[in-house]
């Protein structure tokens, strides 16, 4: 049994290991099922096994081990990753949830490899999480994907945690500035933001790019250039939002043939859900306006909505006991971005406690941890581990 | 040898059948060299070899067919297209040559199909016409393509034309409104646009797109989209100038991704050099200060720049006494497209017939002709062998 900072630098190393399994050599992109996250999968489960957790992979690729017995507190995080990613967004909190079983806690656990958070390969989030909490995705193309992992959709029934789960912590870097801003180590999260997802697309006329005039266009990709400004507009002037394109599929995507169709993908989020429906509803009647302006269609595809989501008030006392035990101030905070946290939270009471990411870099591979920060977060993990009972 | 409504149904009827030789099947996508343009060289060389041509492949890829002996004339355009491109741009142009020959002309012949007139796989446009003109481009990997196609590079300089041929006339659909709103079949063009291309790329950061707040993110592609809305400021506010964007390729493009890098291209063409020179020194100048006040780095590739190219002007009259001797008006016309007569141009009298482009679209699958503007050509066509001797 390592000190807390051995054990954070092991858990850095495993996560920089991990990095090594990707889709794009000397880029780390592992998605959904994707074949490096076999090779993940191994190295994650030999971890595992060798901390004496029981091991399986459940019927959505969940990699789940299970250490002691009776009613348990899951801990994890994700293992699938944005095209082009840091090392340690999702991975660390996995590599954590190992870290406390190491330090052989008196309390039963369950570590959590989640299958799927991103949400990159079939352009919807939270697979792996939303088949725990007892809403899988059936959609054809993710089945199909998962008999290709070699698995068996038939059981994913089985993925469901059971009744007596006593809750879900995960760790996570920030992937903000606010910590770094403020020096701190690590912070409680009260309540995630709600996310809105949606694309729009736009359609006019592909056409030649010298003998068509510029009265004759009916180019998909200047309305949605212009849609793109007033995206950035609104969340600009809007406390606490953040609107994000994030993607751009421009066809036929030549340069000398004017743009028939485009599709922007949209990603809307604030901590007041009514805030958030707004800027979605005022964006989609903005991309009509824009197309109709310009002669040109718009079809409009919402991808997703999750409300605001709070967090277990008493495991959000509990975590923030455990900080001050720790030594650190009871930081809280609000988490911008969408975690498994949020579908787990549906079920089971449910926590997260943020570490440092320094710069605010994150989905990036400039993305980094400071091995102090995750030490901290494994202290305060002790600690909650030791004082924790479910009310 | 059949009529001249024969010859143009049968013209038209063979590039509806080079549209299955496609990269894509279901839509019409080959590019200079790609495996499908084997399969229309097949096609093509069976009706040259039908005709009585003698024909070979020269080391860049153009199919190319002798009709008699002695100084020849050279006719024919493009087999290379667009993405999801119509049947006819480009290719009707080499039917038609083969048609002509099929009305037993006096004069000796060559029937040329360029193997890549629009630039898709390279971003290079004129790689068959350019080595004609002896001017080939001689990058890596253009030269990797020819050998992977069964051609050899040293073969090259055979490709260039010899010094005693007599001229080059292109027939080629307008992909214009123009004839179409004066409900003219045919008309002769006097110059051809000129052409500039390149790529501007914007460097931010990737980063989360939850976590990061608005005033703390380098987004690309809001500055790219900035940008296409300077583009096509422009082009309206200036008479004549077109200009698009055809291009973006966003990084790492993710739903959840603030935008790290965004290439966009750029194609902008004026019948005034000067006027289109000054466009594209403003529009590199308004990507630098649009990336300046964003804090995001802008770099700027130029890829070609071809100055405006009048046509031969006793090849323009003589096609134009053609028009009259075969019961047209002899209308005149700028060709706001690029063509291989821009390149052919440098080196003998060049010049082009166009033929109406019903509702101007081309670049687009929707891309028709009428046979009686094809029959119109090929009229026109046999008047001028008939008359014209280069001066």
């Amino acid at each position: 049994m390592g000190t807390s900072a051995d054990l954070a630098r092991e858990a850095i190393r495993r996560c920089r290991l991990l990095a090594a399994c990707t889709e794009h050599p000397g880029h780390i992109t592992r998605t959904f099922l994707s074949v490096p996250m076999h090779e993940a999968h191994h190295l994650v489960r030999s971890w595992m096994e060798g901390a004496g957790l029981e091991v399986r992979v459940d019927a959505v690729g969940n990699l789940r081990g299970i250490y002691g017995s009776g009613p348990r507190l899951l801990v994890g995080s994700h293992l699938d990753t944005v095209p082009d990613a840091g090392a340690f967004d999702g991975i660390l909190g996995v590599m954590i949830g190992i870290a406390l079983v190491e330090r052989h806690p008196a309390c039963a656990l369950e570590i959590v490899g989640f299958s799927d958070e991103e949400g990159v390969r079939f352009g919807i989030p939270f697979l792996g999480s939303l088949a725990m909490a007892g809403s899988p995705v059936m959609d054809a193309p993710v089945l199909d994907a998962i008999r290709a992992f070699g698995l068996d959709p038939a059981q994913i029934p089985g993925a469901a945690i059971p009744g007596d789960v006593r809750g879900f912590l995960e760790f996570h870097i920030e992937q903000g500035p606010i910590l770094a801003g403020l020096k701190r180590h690590v912070g409680v999260v009260e309540a995630i933001v709600g996310q809105s997802r949606a694309v729009a697309r736009f359609t006019g006329k592909a056409n030649h790019a010298g003998a068509t005039p510029m009265d004759a266009r009916r180019d998909a990709l200047t309305a949605a250039a212009e849609w793109i400004g007033a995206v950035e507009a609104l969340a600009r002037g809007t406390r606490g939002l953040v609107a994000t394109v994030g993607r751009v599929d421009v066809e036929p995507g030549a340069f000398n043939v004017i743009p028939g169709a485009v599709r922007a993908s949209l990603d809307v989020r604030h901590a007041r859900d009514a805030v958030r429906i707004e800027a979605v509803k005022q964006l989609r009647a903005q991309a009509q306006s824009i197309a109709q302006a310009r002669h040109i269609g718009c079809d409009w595809r919402a991808v997703c909505d999750e409300t605001a989501t709070p967090m277990n008030h008493a495991m959000v006392e509990a975590l923030g006991a455990a900080m001050r035990a720790a030594g650190h101030p009871d930081h809280r905070m609000i988490s911008g971005a969408g975690h498994d946290a949020m579908i787990l939270a549906r079920k089971v009471p449910t926590a997260m406690l943020f570490m440092r990411t320094p710069n605010g870099v994150s989905h990036h591979p400039d993305e980094t941890v400071l091995v102090e920060d995750v030490e901290a977060a494994l202290e305060v993990g002790i600690k909650f581990l030791e004082s924790w009972r479910p009310s």
